[in-house]
C-alpha cells in the first residue's frame, strides 16, 4: 500500500519535472501540408478530447511510460463513441481490435504504452471501468491498449508499468496544449533511429469543405529513412535503414490515434484510419516486418454517441456522405506526418538501459538542411 | 508468497475433485458426421498437442477457470506454429489476434479464460514466456487469449482468476483424454439455457483423403436454437432464443481451438478456421449481436515450425495444395459439432452466484428425444 | 438485331413453358426453424424487391441462365441501397464487391448467372444503367454480378448468355411469388448431387423483435452431406462428398442474396451476410475448397437509399441499435437453409451437356425419411 | 469481321505511332530513394515478366487503352503464380480480388483499362484463356482486370474498348523497355490535374539483402498535391486538390501492379501490396473518397508457381522468412513511387472529349523548383 503511495508520488513528481523545452516544428517554419491546424495543433483541438501522460524516468533503465486518450470526459462505458481500427502492419499487440472492428465503437480511454505493459494496462482499465459510478453492473469491459517497443533504452523485461500508472494518466488527462516528446509511451522510443516519442498535431478544415477538426497523436518508434516535410534529412546525415545493409534494422512500430468532430460512422472512420499511414509513409517510415502499426480513429460528435443501455431500439444520427470523406482524408494524412514529426522535434537525447544514448534529431542541422531546401516558411 | 502457494494448493485440489461423471455423446450413440475420430476423440489426437485446465468453484460464487492449450511441449516461443484467427463476431476481448493474422505464426501457449480474466492470464503468459529458459533476451511476447463471459454463475467482477491458475493450467497440461464440461475456461459458462464448458472431438482423415488428423475444442456459452445432431432438442424441450420474444437472450460467446497436423500454412489455416464457425450453427448457433465467437487454428507439423531466430534467409517448407483442402474443411465442421455437444453432454448442473442455478442438459429427455428422431446409432 | 429478336422470343417462350410444377418443402411439411415466414415465403416479401428470370434450356446442352434481384423499382444508380457483401469462400468471379464493402451501397441490380457469363452480364448492367433515363452523365457503373459454375450440364464454354438475356431478366423482374428451380441461373445447377436450381424463403419478426422481413434467394450448386432440417438425408441415400473418398467431389459454389426492410447500414448488412453461411452449413454444406460462397446482403429502407448527388453534405438516418441485431441474425440464417432445401425440392430432374442427367431430389424417398425421422410437421 | 480486322490496323497503327519522346524523372536527375533501379528501372527487370499497350488514339473524343501484364510467357492458367490483392480505396470495378485473395494466386494475364471498359476486358481474357492450347477443358476463368476512369478526356459511355484491343495487348506484351505516358491503360488518365498515364520503375536489392528484384507499373488518375521526390511541386505551381475549397475534386483512381522475383507468399505478397500505398502517399496522393486504389502484387519465383492439376496432393516450396520482407517493402515503396512520377514526366499533353485539353506536367518549371530545392543529383 505505501509502495503504491509512494509510486504515484514518484510518478506525479517525474510528470511535474517534464517540461516540453522544445519548440515544435511548426514554430520552426515547418510547415506541412496545405490545410490549417486548430488553435494548439494538437489532438486536443477536437473538442471534449484529453490527453494524460505517466512518464517514468526512474534509475538508470526506466525509461517508460503510458499515455491516454480520452474521447470524451463522461463515463465512455455508458457514453461509447463511433470508432475504427485500422492495421497498417501488425506485428504488436494491440488489446480490443476486434470488438471496436464488430460493433463500431469504443467505451474505454485509448492507453498507449510499451509491449510487455499491455496487459497490466488493459488490468487497470477494466478495474477503472468497473469501479466508475454507473457501471457496478458492467461485466464485459473492451480494453483498448497500444504499444510500442522500448526495450532499447528501457528495461522492458523489468515490467515497471503499474496498474497505478494507468490510472494516474488517464486521471490527469486534460484538453489544451499535449506535451511532446520524451513523455508517457513515448518516454522511451526511438525514431529513425533518433529519439522518438510522442507527437501530436491537427487540422482544421475550412467552412466550405465542413469547418471539422481532425486531430491525431502519435507514439513514434519506427524505422525507414526519414524526410522532414520532403527533405530527406536520413539520406543527407547518412542514418537509415538498411544503409549497410542488415546492419541497421527498419524494425519497430507506430501507434496512431485520429480523432475528429466530424459526423463519421466507424466505416468512415476505418477509412480515415487508413489515411493516417500515408501520413506516416510522408516521413519515409517503411512499416518494416517488425512494426506494430495501428490506428484508431473515433468521432466525438456528440450526437453519434452510443449509449449503454436505451429504451430505443434504433438511433436516429446525421452522418457525412461519402462524397465528403476526401478532405477529412488529407487531413489525417497531413495531421499524422506533422504529428510524428513534432514528436522527433520535441524529444530529447536520452540516456537509459546499458548506458545506450539516443539522441535528439540533431535540430540544428536539420534545420540547416531544411533551409537548403527551401522547406522552411 | 504464501498466499499464492495456498492458492495453488486449492487450485489443484479443485482440480483433482473434479471428475468427469458424465459420459460423452458418443457413448450415447449421437454420432455426428461421417468421417472417423481420432483415439481420444479430443483435440490432443493431434500429436503434440496438450490441454491443461484449472477450474475455480469456491464459495458461492466463484466458479471460473482457465484453460490452457499447447501446440507442442518445446520451447513455443522459439518455435513458434503456422497459425490463424477468425473471427465469427467479434464482440469479445480476444487478445493477440493482429499479430497471428499478420505473421501466420503463434508463439505462446492459448489461454481461454472469462472476459475480465483477459490481461491477468496475458501478464501470466508474458511472465511465463520471459522467464522460460531460452527466451533471456526476449522483449516481446504475443499471448493469445480468449475468453466467454461467465458472470451469470461466476462473481465476474470479484476478478479471481490470477496469474499462478494460468501458470498451472500451463504447467499442468498433457496429452490423452481432455477432461470436459464444467472444467478450466468452462467451469461457469451457460450454452442455449443449459450449463456449458468445456468440449473436444477430433476426426481422422482416411488414408486416401490424406490421413491427417484434426482436433477441436471449445468453451461454450452462447445461445440459439439448440439440435443435436439434427434433432431440434430446443424446440422440443421449449428451451430457445426468443422463444417468448425479448424475454430470452442469446448472447453469450464461443471460443474454438482448431489443431491439426496437416501441412498447411496460415492461408489455408484460416480457411479451416472458418468452417468452425459452421459447425457452431449446426447445434443451432446464431452468433448473436453479444457474442464473442472466435476460431484460432494451429498446425502442429513439425516441417513447419518457425524458429524465432535462423541463419537462413528462408524457409523449405510441403504444403498441402489447395485441392486437397476440402476433407480437412468437413473434419473441421464435425469436430466443431461434436466437441460442442460434447461440452453439454458432460457438463453438470452447477450453483453459483446469486444463489442462480443452470441445469445440465437433461440427458434423459434428449436421448429419449434422440431416439424418437432416429438420431442414435 | 433479328437475331436478338429472335433470341428475346426464345427467350420468353423458355421462360413461359416453365413452370413450378412441384411443391416446396414447407408445403410438405418440412418446417425449418421457430420464426415464420411472410406471405410468399420468398424474398420479395420485403417490400419492393423484385426478381427475374432469363431460363435458356435449348439443345441438347445449352442449361443455363440468368436471376435477377431488384432492391427497389426506381433508379438504383441514382437512389442506391446500403449494401455488403461477405465472401464465404472466394474461388469465385463475383464482379463489383470491392466498391459495395468500401461505400456501404449497391448501385445497380444485382445478376446471377454462370461463370463465364459474368463479363457478359457486366456488361449489360453497365449498358443498361447508361441508358437508363436520368443516368445520362453517369460514367462509372459497379455492377454486382455473381455466378456459380453449371458446367457439369450446361456447355459453359459455348457461353450461351447474351447481353440480351441479362436485360431480360431485369426487365421482367417482377414482385410476388418467386419461381424457384430449374430457372434463371439455377437452370443447370447441381447441389449435393442432385439437381439443384434457385430457391427463396423470408422471415417475418414478430412485432416484438421489430417486426422485420428478411429474405433469401440462392443459386444452390455446391456439395457436402445433406440435412434436411436436421434429416441426414445424405447418408440415409448413400450420396455425399467424400463417401468413396476422392471419387465424389464436393466442389461447386453457392450465391446467396439477403434483403431486409430492417433500418441496418452495411455494418450490420455485413454480419447478416455472415450469418447466411450457418444457414448453408445447416444444410450440410462445407464451403469446400472450389466454392465461391458469396453473399450480398442490402437493405430497402428508404429512409437510408443513398442519393448519387445530394445539396446536403450530410444525411440523417434511423438506424437499428446492435443490440437488435439477433433476431435479424436467426431469420438469415433460418431463411438461407429453408431457401436452399427450396431449390432441392422445386428443382426437377434435368438432362444436358454429355448426355448427362442429374436426378431431382427423391422426394417420396426424402419424405419417407424426414417422417421416420419425426421432422415434418 | 471486316470491322475487326480494320480496328486491329488502326491499333496497330496508333500503337506504332506512339514513342516515348520524354524523359524519364530518373534521366532529370530526379533519383528516388536509396535503392538501386534493375536495369531498365521497369517492371520488366523482374525476369519473364511481360507488358503489353494497345493504345486508342481516334476521332476528337476516343482517348483510352488496354495495358497487359503477363507474370510469365508460359500457360498461366495451367501455371499460376503467387498473387495478394489490397485495396487502398474501393470505389472501383476491380475483377477477380476475391479469387486472388482466396487462393492466393493468379491465373491470367493482368489487364488494366478505363471503368467502362473492364467487363469487355474480362470476356476478352476469358476467351483468350479459354482458347489456350492445354486449356481445353478448362471451364472457370478468374480474370483480374484493373481500371481507372478516363472520362475526362476520353468519350467512356461510348466503349470504345473492345476484345481485340484486349488480346492485342497481351499479344504483343514483351520484356525489356515500358513504354509510359500516354500509352494503353493510360492513354487519357490525368494525376494531379496533369496528363498521368502508365508509369513504370523497379528496385534491385544488394545480395546482402537477398539480391531481388521489385517491379512496379502503375495507371495513375488521381489527385491529392503533388510532390516530386519530396518537393511541394503543387503547392508552388499553385495546382492541388481543395485548393479553392469544393472546385477542385481530388477523385480519381491509380492501379499500381507489383511483381518481384523473391520467394514469397501470397501472405507476404499482401504486405509488399499495401506498402505500394506508402509509395502513392509520397506522391501526395490522399486515397480520395471516389478512387478506385488499388494494388496486385505477384511472384514470378519458378519454384512457387501453382500447376493447375497435379498428382501430388503437396508442394513443396522455399520461402522467405517474414524477418526478411523488410527490405522488399522498401523496395515497393520507392518504386511504386517512382513509376508514378515517371508516368507524370513521360505523359504528354493531350486533348480530347469535348475540347478539353490536359497539360503535361509542365517539366521545365518543374524542374527548375527540383533545382532549387536541391531535390537533383
Amino acid at each position: 500500500m505505501r509502495l503504491t503511495i509512494l509510486l504515484i508520488l514518484m510518478v506525479a513528481l517525474a510528470t511535474q519535472a517534464w517540461a516540453q523545452n522544445k519548440k515544435r516544428a511548426r514554430e520552426h517554419g515547418v510547415k506541412i501540408g496545405v490545410l490549417p491546424t486548430g488553435k494548439y495543433n494538437a489532438i486536443t483541438d477536437v473538442k471534449g478530447v484529453k490527453v494524460g501522460h505517466t512518464t517514468l524516468v526512474q534509475q538508470n533503465d526506466i525509461r517508460t511510460g503510458v499515455t491516454a486518450i480520452l474521447p470524451h470526459d463522461g463515463n465512455i462505458f455508458q457514453s461509447k463513441v463511433p470508432a475504427a481500427v485500422y492495421v497498417g502492419n501488425g506485428f504488436g499487440k494491440l488489446a480490443g481490435s476486434t470488438q471496436v472492428q464488430e460493433l463500431g465503437n469504443l467505451e474505454t480511454p485509448i492507453i498507449l504504452t510499451n509491449t510487455l505493459g499491455v496487459s497490466t494496462a488493459m488490468n487497470a482499465v477494466v478495474g477503472y471501468t468497473l469501479q466508475q459510478a454507473g457501471n457496478e453492473n458492467v461485466q464485459s469491459v473492451n480494453a483498448l491498449v497500444g504499444e510500442t517497443n522500448d526495450g532499447f533504452l528501457n528495461d522492458i523485461r523489468g515490467r515497471h508499468v503499474k496498474e497505478e500508472h494507468v490510472v494516474e494518466a488517464i486521471k490527469q488527462a486534460k484538453d489544451g496544449a499535449v506535451a511532446e516528446g520524451n513523455v508517457g509511451a513515448g518516454t522511451g522510443t526511438v525514431c529513425f533511429g533518433f529519439k522518438g516519442g510522442v507527437g501530436t498535431s491537427s487540422r482544421q478544415l475550412p467552412a466550405s469543405l465542413g469547418g471539422y477538426t481532425v486531430g491525431v497523436l502519435v507514439q513514434t518508434n519506427y524505422g525507414g529513412v526519414l524526410q522532414v516535410n520532403g527533405v530527406p534529412v536520413g539520406e543527407e546525415l547518412s542514418q537509415f535503414s538498411f544503409r549497410q545493409q542488415i546492419t541497421e534494422k527498419a524494425d519497430g512500430s507506430c501507434m496512431i490515434v485520429v480523432a475528429t468532430d466530424a459526423p463519421v460512422d466507424a466505416r468512415n472512420l476505418e477509412r480515415m484510419a487508413k489515411r493516417a499511414m500515408m501520413g506516416l509513409a510522408k516521413t519515409g517510415g517503411i512499416a518494416s516486418n517488425g512494426s506494430g502499426d495501428y490506428v484508431i480513429a473515433f468521432s466525438t460528435d456528440p450526437g453519434l454517441r452510443v449509449p449503454y443501455t436505451s429504451d430505443n431500439k434504433t438511433q436516429t444520427v446525421t452522418l457525412l456522405r461519402n462524397d465528403e470523406m476526401s478532405p477529412l482524408f488529407m487531413a489525417v494524412i497531413e495531421a499524422a506526418e506533422e504529428a510524428i514529426i513534432n514528436s522527433l522535434f520535441t524529444a530529447e537525447t536520452m540516456q537509459g538501459k546499458d548506458n545506450r544514448t539516443v539522441e535528439a534529431l540533431p535540430l540544428d542541422k536539420v534545420l540547416k538542411l531544411m533551409k537548403k531546401h527551401h522547406a522552411l516558411k
